[in-house]
């Protein structure tokens, strides 16, 4: 695949969030498995003087703070001779000259880790350029927000491919580096049980839930502008439903997987003003209570502009008008200020259209796969069994299977989203990152729902912090003779 | 159902082998369980005068020697005193009247319980008949051998219809008194997952096994007479198969299951001297080893006839001519002198036409069910899941899950199959038993391979014992590309 397998990573914003508390430290955990070659380097890049050893401090500080585990000392040595710090002003062309002092592109590849504002990405981009340090095997790393819609994304994408090509650049979304999502492909690509199963015929609904507990804290000004269904659903929940809804693949590479998802996007049915109203529901939390403790409303939270129409919480009913789908609605819902933090797909199948178990369950309940994502990951099957005994009639009841443990993979350690995906742009595969079609794909579908809302007026209802949403969320549902999974 | 819950059940032959070995031990255990109306008796009639209390000896004998527990003293006072016991001989017809002395048919349903040899039946037929003590709601339990072949069943079964209607006659096959293969049930026709699966478009092959430790072991006289293939096949195996290839029953009804088990059997494509040898293997063990242990060939036990052609194995390929087996075949084997008692159905489900995941699989295993009978009961089945990690490529892995196992279920004592069965006869429920048209169905198809055997002179194969039965066993399937799950 590719000749250099040793990388010079270069994280911009090597002081900032993301990094300091992420990034880092699977950088280490990845140096501990032994999977970061003996000569890859990492170089931090940040705007701040480097006195007194920033970087490391911050590595220092990172690993004390969220490694769960005793640190190995000849890993935090090796991990921490690694490092380097450039002091930049990124907006400055000039300054990226200096990268040649640290990186060989003769040796090793450059991975570029865009941990800053898209407002810098086209600084950035023309630097490197300019600088000479890039070649055909370097990459780019870069995260959400991708754009605030259709126009705003490929503003950022344009900037970006002006220097780097699409193989060379990785967008990264988190949920797609978590095993059980990939463990779907295993599931669905290599099961005849679960392959003959995947249509219209044997389900009857998906539910995508994304909850979070956490409220605002702190980023108020930058969540006001996007709300849920942007900084959420346009990304993370659409991503999930691609990998449900797709055709198999012919193969894993990134081209197929990438060509399958796209055709699951462009089959998404818009939702336009005709339908918003029975189709979507959007909320804003109010003040109310998680886990006994007080939290306060959307509206009240810290720079809070009280008058915000903005949505914490939406739900939607996706339909997917291809042969595969038709009929099968996907309920999407995301939200702040749930009950619990929660991701979990469910697949629920259609119920039995006859019944001969009638006198122990008068309605014999549908097979059902649970996939949870957070808070622990894992995959759930619930069947249905005889009731083991001598009842006069014989009884049936459902029971849960886990359908990921195994002996075999008891203990092996649930490898990070990020590590993987960090990973998987060392090795340059792009399979598991988005591409840009995917993203404006999904803007545009986005992009109908938000004009549909503005078009209709149609303001957030309000939900109690620590309930699952407005009321109206489960009339989404009740509606077509349905309920969330709780 | 009826009106007379408590029973008068009548054990005749009730100082032999099945009735001091396992009746009396199940009919405690019921009564432990409190499913013994209060009022039930329990009748013991042999042919020894009643000198000492020979039943009563012979119940605590059984449960001092079969009884994996300690005896719960008053459970035994309980069920002791309604042991009695009637000394008769079974062939004079006036000794029956000595039955209206201790069962009372006006308060309990009359089960008889034919635990004698078959010779004896018609005469037991005509004493009941005589002494006025049926009536409508009575029963009659018998088990194998019912014949030898189809005019012999006929006997047995036209003797037996003199006096009992059908609904009256109790066919035992212990088998269908397993939990797990009444779990079949529930798992074929109350999860969609697999009632979509279960034909020719999913389903590759079935096995069905029913291994043997013991040989002959004293009953050499008896079992040369008929060979594995009416001993074990003509019933236990084909009543498997008739559970794994029926059509889905409109309800639980004695009725519409019976319906549902006789078109299998009608189905089987028949075996004649045409096609004997490609599809089937008769087997008679040597001497060998099981288990460290040597142990003497067929021909050498004692009261061998040394030129015996008797077979103690055989195995069999089963086509079934409908609409949801074509081009599946059922592979059928039993045999004595196995490596291991066990019995176990196997559903071979079709390797998935494409494989996207060669990098870790150059060809994909197929998922399989496999139902364990004996020696422990349970449901596996066998799915590939991606295995964790940061692997270059996804790596998938067949984990094994038990489809049976759950935490509800845990604990919970698994009934024996006599147990169950004599409960069923008590309640006067018959779907567990066996028709005659049944049994009759399946004489014909083994009476077919008989006398194509008979025709081709074919001799049994001699296999080690301690082995899985001669080479051509093996051959049966590799020539289908195939082989035994072992």
């Amino acid at each position: 695949m590719n000749n250099k397998k040793a990388c010079d990573l270069v994280i911009f914003g090597a002081l900032g969030d993301l990094s300091t508390r992420k990034l880092l430290l699977c950088l280490y955990q990845l140096d501990k498995a032994g999977l970061l070659e003996a000569d890859t380097k990492i170089v931090g890049v940040d705007r701040f003087s480097d006195e007194g050893n920033l970087l490391l401090k911050a590595a220092n500080t990172c690993l004390d703070k969220f490694l769960k585990e005793e640190r190995v000392q000849s890993v935090w040595e090796r991990f921490s001779a690694r490092l380097s710090y450039l002091q930049m002003d990124l907006t400055q062309p000039n300054e990226y000259k200096q990268l040649n002092d640290v990186v060989d592109k003769g040796k090793r590849r450059m991975i570029n880790y865009f941990s800053v504002p898209p407002f810098l990405f086209k600084d950035i981009c023309q630097g490197l350029k300019l600088s000479g340090a890039l070649d055909k095997e370097s990459r780019m790393v870069m995260e959400k927000p991708i754009g605030y819609d259709l126009a705003s994304s490929k503003e950022i994408n344009d900037a970006v491919a002006e220097v780097f090509t699409g193989d060379q650049i990785c967008r990264i979304d988190h949920y797609l580096g978590k095993e059980t999502v990939l463990n779907l492909l295993a599931l669905r690509f290599a099961n005849s049980l679960f392959i003959t199963n995947w249509d219209h015929n044997t389900i009857d609904h998906i539910q995508i839930t994304v909850a979070e507990e956490i409220g605002i804290e702190g980023r108020w000004g930058y969540f006001d502008q996007s709300g849920q269904t942007r900084d959420m659903m346009q990304n993370h929940l659409l991503q999930i439903l691609t990998f449900i809804a797709m055709e198999p693949p012919v193969n894993l590479e990134a081209e197929s997987i990438h060509y399958e998802k796209i055709k699951v996007l462009k089959d998404l049915r818009p939702i336009t003003a005709d339908n918003v109203t029975e189709k979507t529901v959007r909320g804003q939390y109010a003040a109310g209570e998680i886990k006994g403790k007080s939290v306060p409303g959307y509206t009240e939270e810290e720079g809070a502009n009280t008058e915000s129409g903005a949505e914490t919480f939406v739900a939607v009913r996706v339909d997917i008008d291809n042969w595969r789908w038709a009929g099968v609605p996907f309920y999407l819902r995301t939200g702040k200020r749930m009950p619990a933090k929660q991701s979990e797909i469910i697949i629920q199948f259609k119920a039995l259209p006859h019944n001969i178990f009638k006198d122990s369950f008068e309605s014999l309940p549908a097979n059902k796969l649970s996939i949870r994502l957070q808070p622990d990951e894992g995959v759930d099957v619930e069947i249905l069994n005889k009731v083991p005994g001598i009842d006069e009639h014989i009884k049936v009841q459902g029971t849960k299977l886990d359908l990921s443990f195994s002996e075999a993979f008891k203990g092996s350690h649930l490898v990070d989203a990020y590590e993987r995906l960090l990973l998987e742009a060392m090795r340059g595969n792009s399979t598991l990152f988005i591409s840009r079609e995917e993203i404006e794909q999904a803007w545009t579908w986005v992009d109908s729902i938000q004009n549909a809302w503005q078009e209709t007026q149609d303001a957030p209802k309000s939900y109690a912090a620590g309930s699952w949403g407005p009321e109206e969320a489960a009339t989404l549902l009740a509606r077509d003779g349905r309920k969330w999974e709780e």
